[in-house]
């Protein structure tokens, strides 16, 4: 057989052959999946090849009977069914997870008495006395202090009130450090740097497991409902890639195979991020851009499928109790200004600073974890952090609330029916205008009250992030990150309104703002400034835009959105290249070859090969003069992956590379059902082996575990070419020749390791040697 | 210099081994993008090796001087330069173009007599007589016969208009297939299919050059207004590229890499799709889905600002006068129900079948025109066409009008000021309901009065669309396939709602459906119909929903326009794979390897690679027993691209690669410029030449244009692998060894050939030979 592979199930060509027993059993006790070692790297083509040689088995079966037909069907429908489990399953779980999350976040302030169940909001709309005004005070809900002392106001209930809040944030995020520290280590923390580096070909065992996808649904619930600085949008990513890795199980076809377990996964990411915001395209786009490795077009149509659903499952769920498949659905009344572009760009720069101080100041917070006793006390790390963040976070409005309702407060546009502070503009009782059409007016007390909170909940919330994120509880940037953004954006948006409304007659607001015309929507700010932060952070661009898109549904503020986004990447990458999710990678150490480091260093492949000048000479074996001690020796003292097979020693051309595993395995079994061969009998990798004297012991044939593919270059392959050949094919080694010897292998890990070395070098030393 | 490529620029390492002459002087005379000839077939990596150099050696000389590191700020900064350069044309031409389009489709029919240059529309903008119901007969605009002979009604008026209808048509295609033909042949056709082909890695010299895109743009004009079937989307995004091409010859970053270029030209593919349809996202993933080859997230986020800068710009002349970016802008009052599935799905099958309907049917008639006389009067085809057109189209209002107004029309939903005779129903004057809620109510004469003629309109587009795309002129393929969609959508969705009305009782009706409501939107039918159309037809799939999406600009509608589309994917595919751009590909043989067809045979790299059995032993070079006159002779004797140099003949063992138009150049110079160097000369590829006797000829040392990391495969290697490896590197041709020996060559268009010839074979015969 010359699939190009050692062990690759087998095919029409074996069975025709009438040869296939060996590969037949090599195959059976040991199941494809085992192929790969926990924190081993897989092998795309070879994954690949496989699948395409499951495929034509079934395709040729499918011809003999009706049954195999009717198999071969489901095995091409497969790919549908498990999109939709994972739409549905996903979609369900956000569904249930909002609606947890909105009731033990009122249950921190108070209950239900009707129900306690509900919410502070669903427990009043089923209230008849509730007028628009007052609809939070209905006196179906109650707070603490209320309830306990019959009191609802007073410094007495205000402390107990404070009490309780803290307690049950205490109590909240304890029982999430438990579960996660207890059941599942793996739920801790978003998820995507990890499934990135799963999805480029790292098997990291468990991290998708049901343990995982159970603990993480439960204890994401109770972190986000402490009211810790933190959100569920990058955890809802990891829970919906374990809700696809369940139900890869279903089929052999992904459960065997790690290469199209990876498509699945890709499509399951899209589905996360697609019930995170209820932006379906832009979940697809963000896994397209952020999350995947492997993303083949086949791909791109399912993720959109599974995206849908699951988003098509939350509104049916509908969670937010208003029809809305978005988190946060906004409508402005008024256009934007193209001079509104500079605060709109000033925006983009703090979000570009931003995203640099956070990367900066949470990996070093991290490292510091990771290397001194802090990490050791991770249970009481996060009962501090929760403490702090309760006790500060109460006395403020805008930080006692969850953050989703912060933001989504922030980029409202004060209509004339709005409650809130920041809408406490002073009415001039001669316009009559109609309600819908509010013009710039000066603002209120409440407006200025508000933007002090805001101010001091910007510096706390920027501040508590660092120390939140990371922490091993399950924990999402992406909604804090855009509270920082909204807050300093709708701040710069009242500020710029007040000054267009006081200063009409300056020039740049003459042209754009008549007195008593609406021409400052605050809330877009806010929108623009979130976006700046996001991005800032992630440094995600096309997806960014598009979710924020999604988010608001017009193409109206697509370019603001865009001009924010552009700037705060490149303030950014000035800074450094990499976003938060890259960095978190580098600081574990994962095996994760990004395809956007452009590797522009002159070095070759013989620079990086391995042996080094001083190493001892390559593991090679021969293809017709070692013998199976020489083999299990040379398995016994060394740990590779594999072994090239060459002609003999002297001449060193390559004619394959052998998988230690395989060799391993068809030793053993040679031993055990092969009369005659012995420690001394010789390993033939040759076509045919030679016929022998009946005196000497029985040869070892094992030409079927020879890959007489192997991956070469030659040594004066730039190493850009290789890095190249590794991402694109999802190599896991190459062998590397000069004129048909062989020379020396590169794995993935070294590299990476090349590329780590190079980018700490001086940049200029290495362009010139 | 070890870059691994023969000619690629001065590098930082040459200058400092001072001894780049031969170099600059083989560089300047021959610009670089002279490497390739036209239909050849570039070779990605190379082209990346090329860039990587070039701006290697910007970054170092960045640092010498301040100018040197403007210098570079310009060149990182080019690229959005030229996208934002793209943007603002490719608008401006569509706004130009749809601006043209409207005043030359109405001046068919008649003229304004205030301003000759307004259209119809504009026309009577100015009139202030014009009530809302006969806004379009204001007394400024005259019909021909009006004008003329002072009678607006009756036979002669009539037919007089008649007459001249038809003549302007054929003047406006006669105009455009002159200009076709005599100035830019390269300019007729929708131009997606050579574009995906260029894309790929093909050179067509002058299929985006400056006369293509003008006289692409004017012909487009006339084509549209002709009245023929065809769109203007299509063809837009071949202007789109050709303004990229234009762009990209300002910047010699762009100008001198074939590969740099093709990321330009994927970006203004996207925004050839952003213009044609208001739909930036849905451009990008166009251009990622159907169009571009190799689409790094770089170029995700640089097209995303091109198309939305064209967007944009189109927006602000705001051809359409209702400053809509969108096309087909649509708003529904209703929602769909689960029951409506049905028809959808149905809808989707009837564009599946139309998709291969019109593939097989058009194909045959262009390989018709390819293979008979009829290919010979291009001229005469087209005015024939466009007469038959033009007499069949003007008895029916549905046909006479424009296509996209004709979309635009069955798109809407009735309102209650609507005037079209679609929406003729009968009032029910005992209900007094909101001006915008329009109950479903009995169809009155008008519109079954419509229903019969939009029958004949749906029969007559879906004839006349197969014989008009591929004719020499300008002709897209979108707005007709939607045209045929939308019609079979609007009859289908009259019918639902007629049987909804008048048969309240039945089962799937009753719950979803009172009687006086409003429960059908046959508009919406349309839109699914034309979706399902367009999908059949071009296969695609995210881009398409996301386009109609965009047109919507709802969220509300995609699952309708994703089953519609799912339904009409599977039922055409299951007729053949290929949409009609691949058809066209491959009818035109161009040398195009789909990223999509998945090569599943069991063949080897050694049932592909030449020579073949019996043929003449592969041309090679040895490194140091090869006289200049012995590479002359086979350089002479030959055609190939290039010619593998081994360590000798015997040997076999490969040492590198050698371009031929870098040999035939070196020799050349170094006859010239070089003492010595005669016929008998010894070519050396070794590192070192050997010191001869003064009496021996001069050796010619040749190392540097010797590629030394040619890229190789054994001859075991699966086709399948060696197809991938082409696809991903994006290579021109690679070799064939085995144990370290030479055993022949494999090119792009061996892979092809293979793959075609598998692909006729009988599957079953391949899979077990």
């Amino acid at each position: 057989m010359e699939a190009g592979e050692g062990v690759s199930g087998t095919t029409p060509t074996e069975e025709m052959n009438g040869a296939g027993n060996l590969m037949d059993f090599l195959d059976e006790p040991f199941p494809d999946v085992g192929t790969y070692e926990d924190f081993h790297t897989i092998d795309w083509l070879r994954e690949k090849s496989r699948d395409t040689d499951r495929h034509r088995k079934i395709t040729s079966k499918s011809k003999e009977s009706f049954w195999e037909l009717i198999k071969s069907l489901l095995d091409a429908w497969s790919g549908w069914v498990v999109m939709l489990l994972i739409g549905l399953l996903s979609g369900t779980l956000a569904g249930v997870i909002d609606l947890a999350v909105d009731w033990m976040t009122d249950l921190k302030e108070g209950v239900c008495l009707t129900a306690f169940w509900y919410s502070h909001e669903q427990c009043c709309w089923t209230s008849n006395e509730t007028t628009f005004d007052d609809r939070d005070k209905c006196p179906q809900w109650q707070k603490w202090a209320e309830l306990m002392t019959g009191h609802a106001e007073g410094a007495g209930a205000y402390v107990l009130n404070y009490f309780l809040y803290v307690l049950w944030a205490l109590l909240f995020s304890f029982l999430a450090v438990s579960l996660v520290r207890v059941f599942a280590p793996y739920a801790c923390g978003s998820g995507i740097p990890e499934i990135k580096t799963i999805l480029s070909g790292f098997i990291i065992r468990g991290y998708l497991g049901k343990w995982t996808l159970l603990i993480k649904t439960v204890t994401l619930v109770l972190a986000v409902s402490s009211g810790l600085s933190l959100g569920k949008e990058g955890p809802l990513v990891h829970v919906a890639c374990c809700c696809g890795n369940l139900f890869c199980s279903l089929f052999s076809k992904y459960s065997k195979n790690e290469g199209k377990r990876r498509e699945v996964l890709s499509a399951a990411a899209a589905a996360g991020v697609s019930v995170a915001f209820g932006a379906p395209i832009g979940g697809v786009l963000f896994s397209l851009e952020e999350v995947s490795y492997y993303f083949p077009l086949k791909t791109l149509w399912r993720s959109f499928f599974a995206a849908l659903v699951a988003a098509f499952t939350l509104r049916s769920i509908n969670p937010f109790g208003n029809s809305r498949l978005v988190l946060f659905y906004v409508e402005y009344h008024t256009p934007w200004y193209m001079a509104e572009l500079v605060p709109f760009i000033l925006l983009g720069v703090f979000g570009g600073l931003w995203g640099t101080l956070f990367i900066r100041a949470n990996i070093a917070w991290c490292r510091r974890r990771k290397t001194t006793q802090l990490g050791k006390y991770p249970v009481l790390e996060v009962i501090a952090v929760t403490g702090i963040t309760a006790l500060l976070a109460f006395p403020n409005p805008y930080t006692r609330r969850s953050t989703s309702e912060l933001i989504s407060e922030l980029f409202n546009d004060c209509g004339a029916l709005e409650s809130s502070q920041l809408c406490d503009y002073i009415n001039n009782p001669n316009m009559s205008r109609p309600v819908d059409d509010i013009p710039d007016r000066p603002a209120g007390p409440g407006v200025y009250n508000a933007l002090w909170q805001l101010a001091l909940a910007l510096v706390f919330k920027i501040v508590i992030t660092i120390f939140t994120f990371g922490m091993k509880i399950p924990s999402g940037l992406f909604i804090p990150s855009m509270a920082v953004g909204a807050i300093a954006g709708r701040i710069v948006g009242i500020a710029v309104e007040q000054m267009a409304y006081h200063h009409h007659d300056w020039i740049i607001f003459k042209n754009w703002c008549r007195p008593g015309a609406d021409c400052v929507t605050p809330g877009l700010y806010a929108m623009v400034g979130a976006a700046a932060c996001l991005g800032g952070v992630t440094r995600m661009t096309v997806s960014l835009v598009v979710i924020m898109f999604e988010l608001t549904g017009g193409l109206e503020y697509i370019v603001p959105l865009m001009a924010a986004a552009v700037t705060s990447k490149w303030v950014a990458d000035a800074f450094g290249k990499e976003g938060i999710y890259e960095s978190h990678i580098q600081l574990n150490g994962y095996p994760y070859l990004d395809v956007r480091d452009e590797f522009t260093h002159r070095t070759l492949a013989t620079d990086v090969m391995r042996p080094r000048r001083n190493d001892p000479p390559l593991a090679v074996l021969t293809q017709d003069s070692t013998t199976v001690e020489d083999v299990e020796t040379l398995i016994k003292d060394t740990d590779y992956n594999g072994f090239p097979v060459v002609v003999s020693r002297e001449s060193e051309r390559l004619i394959g590379f052998v998988q230690r595993r395989d060799l391993t395995l068809a030793i053993k079994t040679a031993r055990q059902k092969q009369d005659g061969v012995v420690s001394s009998s010789v390993v033939y990798f040759t076509e045919d082996a030679p016929q022998l004297p009946a005196s000497n012991p029985q040869p070892l044939k094992l030409r079927r575990v020879l890959n007489l593919s192997p991956f070469t270059v030659t040594d004066h392959t730039p190493m850009e070419t290789v890095v190249d050949i590794f991402r694109k094919l999802g190599l896991r080694q190459c062998l590397v020749t000069r004129s048909g010897r062989l020379l020396g292998i590169i794995t993935k890990k070294d590299v990476l390791r090349h590329m780590a070395q190079m980018m700490n070098q001086d940049p200029e030393s290495i362009m010139f040697n």
